[in-house]
């Protein structure tokens, strides 16, 4: 079966607004089992919500239209559907009392055009809405279902949760899409796919859906099944073998984030980390505590701009850093394993590099990065080469050293 | 005339991504006083694309698709445009040039599937990506024009601003929207909106456009006319007036960041500024590191998240943390004083907070925030009370100490 939605709303066209109502909705019928297909935003003009509804009808089993239900007179969609539906308007005895509690409660006048909407059309049932003074429609025409919702996020939200999630998959009777998700870092979409193209072949072969989702410093990779959770096995195969490839760049599942996992095996180990940074400016260390219970794992960290405080605060040489530069193998190596000693920690990254857009030279163009490791022991360094763009620089630089210390919290363990 | 946006992707049907690329376009074409007026949402999926494209260049003249032009075999958008504009493939030599220095300066192996990425219908106008390897494509049929771009949000945007706005612009010959946009910090939208009631009904009145943009810890307002630039000094006048009203709020204009406007500040006075850290845990530092040529006024900083390294870094009595605790005013003056020693700077801004989700007590409370800044003959604290939304809570605080610093620096400048 296919669904479909219809945001309506200037702002929405114009930017003012993120569209987010439309992103809970696909993710919430996706669980449904429940394929949004379309997704149309428009304004409030009459003509093109005809056009929009009827198209949809024809096309879509269930059609989900959000917005343009508020007093105001810009508001005209539930007199649209009116027309469309060719009903008329009718004053809801049950839905006007709720309206005047609903006022009375909160100590505020009602209006005439608060009255109003409890005029709804003939040929629909009424959603309740527990969260808001604008009632929900649903109307059914030629075995197709149409939703009329109020476009604020939490009363939305709330008619969806309150009743028509429920109404929605007894009236269609379905089974919820099976998916999952495994994350990898510091490898390329193109490289992705190129490294897996047998692997994803036979995927597709067994009619499973794949999806890369790229963002800045990680692919996402999604197995979906509409079989449901018969195909669990299949897919936890398909990742396994991912996994087994790429142990260095697979980090989680789902909603994991680097620094949780990172976290998760600092705690399992009861080690402590601390960092060292120069051109992220703090950004690994931010990284670190964004995690709720860091502070058991994460004591501190310096960041360490100028070669002053680098001797200074992290006992970096100034020999070191006279003979080969901040930007080097030498200096980020002592500036983990004194960041090590100083901060009285177990691992200590430390990182140096040109973030640019300006400060590259010739032998250490805009985007070379070193980074380090000093652990009990030892200390292990790394270079990467990145681009021009100062922010997305700072932000990969954060991703591959914290996927750096998951690798070595690996080693370790294995 | 009309524009349409058609974004193509599962991920964003299935809310897996929130579609921000239809609301930047949608903001950016409006400052061109472009008007979007459908944006459609669809998979990567052949029929789909066909129809959706069809009937978007029937009644739109401009139609700007992004999404489906990575490597991977999911993404077929050009394939369905060539195959739509009845056109064929050809390798690009110019784009292929600069896709193999793409792989050679990061030092990654180039694919097959990336060669690929230089082979581009015959029919388009190639719009060259500074930003990554899938190039943009421009098809005009029947005096409509059909833009394609790259989903991935910093590539889309690269690619308008490089050379698409400026195009478009020219090609349909309109006049852009007059638009000027003032900052706001530290206060929320609807108590400035309250605030500021009468001054936007005069705005109002005169035919202009205003419209609020909150993100966390920050509003923008920006007023818009019609009439261009003629309404400047109008609009320069109602800006005036937020200024004097809410000067300790206002931190800057159109595309500053505080941290911008901050590093102006101290490079005008030659001063420099470091952070002692806990609860932000170097997002602060972060966040003045952001700003290219920081480095002049900015030399390092210490996160302390433990007592130990409060003590042992930045110098706090330990008498005072087992006294007063690590939230609180008392300690975060000795972190600030202690701080701009360690670190020679002239300003030291210090914080300490609990964060949440978890750790609140009675009297400190989720949320409780101690800031301070200390300078040459002084230190001063301010306390903030956030929400439990450990993300947002660090967010702002960020702000907030960045602002008080703006305001310390003005107080001393006056």
């Amino acid at each position: 079966m296919k669904a479909e939605l219809i945001s309506i709303g200037d702002e929405l066209l114009i930017g003012q607004t993120i569209n987010t109502n439309a992103s809970w909705l696909g993710s919430e019928l996706a669980l449904q089992g429940i394929q949004v297909k379309w997704c149309t935003t428009i304004s409030d003009d009459k003509e093109d919500i005809l056009f929009t509804v009827d198209q949809a009808l024809n096309r879509s089993q269930l059609v989900i239209i959000t917005g343009g239900l508020g007093p105001t007179k810009d508001d005209i969609t539930k007199h649209t559907l009116t027309e469309y539906f060719n009903t008329e308007l009718v004053i809801d005895p049950t839905v006007l009392g709720k309206i005047q509690d609903y006022f009375r409660l909160r100590g505020r006048e009602m209006l005439e055009v608060n009255t109003m909407q409890a005029a709804l059309p003939k040929a629909c049932t009424i959603i309740p809405n527990n969260h808001g003074t604008a009632s929900g429609m649903w109307f059914e025409k030629n075995g197709s279902v149409l939703i009329s919702l109020p476009g604020v996020p939490y009363e939305m939200k709330g008619l969806m949760k309150d009743y028509l999630l429920e109404k929605i998959r007894t009236h269609f009777n379905t089974k919820a899409l099976y998916h999952k998700t495994i994350l990898t870092t510091g490898i390329g979409e193109s490289f992705l796919a190129e490294t897996m193209a047998d692997w994803e072949n036979r995927i597709r072969a067994l009619d499973l859906g794949l999806a890369y989702l790229p963002s800045p410093g990680l692919v996402k990779l999604r197995i979906s099944s509409y079989k449901g959770e018969a195909d669990a096995p299949v897919i936890d195969g398909f990742f396994k073998e991912i996994e087994e490839k790429l142990p260095q760049h697979v980090f989680g599942y789902e909603n994991d984030t680097l620094p949780e996992v990172i976290g998760r095996l600092l705690l399992k180990e009861g080690k402590t980390v601390g960092t060292v940074e120069s051109c992220t400016g703090g950004g690994v260390a931010n990284a670190i505590v964004s995690v709720p219970g860091s502070s058991i794992y994460f004591q501190g960290s310096l960041t360490t701009y100028s070669y002053e405080l680098k001797t200074k605060l992290a006992g970096v040489n100034p020999a070191t850093l006279e003979k080969f530069g901040a930007v080097s193998e030498e200096t980020v190596r002592e500036m983990a394993i004194g960041g090590r000693e100083k901060l009285g920690v177990d691992y200590c990254i430390s990182i140096s590099g040109v973030a640019g857009p300006d400060g590259g030279t010739p032998d250490k163009p805009v985007g070379t990065v070193w980074m380090a490791i000093a652990l009990a022991g030892g200390c292990i360094t790394k270079k990467i080469n990145l681009g021009d763009n100062r922010e997305r620089n700072i932000q990969m630089t954060i991703f591959a050293s914290l996927n750096m210390l998951r690798n070595v919290l690996l080693t370790k363990r294995s």
